[in-house]
């Protein structure tokens, strides 16, 4: 049974200022549900599953006190999808300890949700823990780059800061700033970790911090396209920077 | 000024059967408007645009038969994004003739328009004329599809079309199967084009296919994601093997 209050809160949680001010996400589905649940990173605060999920899951957890069991009906006044697949739950944000001195990513002003959640889980894969964005990027905690990172939220640390500050203040680090006229990816060899960074989907690194940065690095391009989606570039240049 | 029946005909364009039977495409926005406008491979059918982005074009576009100036509330029946920018526009389908013997990509059940228009973008980008799909794939003139190409659906081949038939067919090419447990990318090296095999989102290349198939290839996985979106390990595998 859901009360009024309950779908009033999710419904809440659509604004970034309610999730930060609570620390938490929402994340939907049984498949990114399931594994946010194993990690150790995140704590389910509220789980609105129907009978069908409940019944596959481990029955330790339908005692739980944040167990909801609710039908189709209510799952549908829950969901933030058009098409509600079987449970809605609410999670603790992740604390996550990335290794000191691990390779980086480090987003200037990406706008679309879809593009950080797809570079989150670009990080989960080559193993990198930490996101570093501009203030104006999308919030990672949004319920859309939560769906398209496919619980790779829950392995990476997000954070948001000045760039140019952070820049200054990390000296010591190689930054790698992908831009179209830089050395081309193959020619590149990074001896230990940096910190590539990405620019916004149609505008690029922002000048004030391309100032701040030496090493530019470049995907060959062979054909006419003006250039390749945020998320897939990210995931070209990490693929020959990391060995 | 537009019609109702001009309304009603560009409504109609969201079903793929009346996109076939008319041969013709929809695009919006005025990057791309622009760059399709200045591409041989396609011809505009209609053009309805703002006042303001009409002043900003040849004004020899204006007097064609096709151009239709539109107020922003007539921009906004016609559209089929939420905010409607400037343009919407029909073409004819593009006619392209690939370079026999270069790279092609073959998608098996690509479900997602976002995904299927990035790669879309990512062929041309690597100067790949030719993406073959299984027909249960997305179909590439799809308004969704079309937008995340960024005009790259005006200079890229996509043809429908049965995928182990096509093997069988094509017996002296090389195939390049995308798998989580083939050959790492950083070894394979392609003497000379072949073609990229891609799976669907979820359930990967199917066993028929497979069967068809003897090159596999991996991106190596140093962290946890379980997997990588389908358009960015296109552009990942992409980056290696053509150089």
């Amino acid at each position: 049974m859901v009360t009024k209050n309950q779908v009033k809160y999710i419904q809440s949680l659509s604004h970034k200022k309610q999730r930060d001010e609570d620390g938490v996400f929402i994340a939907e589905g049984p498949k990114i549900v399931r594994e946010l649940m194993q990690l150790d990173q995140v704590k389910p605060r509220e789980v609105y599953g129907t009978l069908d999920w409940w019944e596959s899951q481990p029955t330790s957890w339908r005692q739980q006190p944040w167990a909801v069991e609710v039908n189709e009906e209510e799952l549908q006044r829950l969901s933030f999808l058009t098409t509600p697949n079987q449970v809605v739950a609410i999670f603790n944000k992740p604390v996550i300890h990335p290794h000191p001195g691990g390779w980086q990513i480090m987003l200037d002003g990406i706008q679309d949700p879809g593009n950080l959640g797809t570079i989150i889980r670009i990080a989960d894969w080559f193993g990198i823990q930490q996101v570093v964005c501009s203030p104006d990027s999308a919030d990672a905690y949004n319920p859309k780059v939560v769906q398209s990172s496919m619980a790779s939220i829950g392995r990476v640390e997000v954070d948001y800061t000045d760039l140019v500050q952070y820049v200054v203040d990390h000296a010591h680090r190689v930054f790698y700033a992908a831009t179209l006229d830089g050395q081309p990816i193959k020619e590149v060899k990074a001896s230990r970790p940096g910190v590539l960074v990405i620019g916004n989907e149609s505008k690029g690194i922002r000048p004030e911090l391309m100032q701040k940065l030496s090493h530019f690095i470049t995907i060959p391009r062979q054909g006419e396209a003006e250039s390749l989606n945020a998320a897939v570039a990210t995931g070209i240049i990490l693929s020959h920077l990391i060995t």
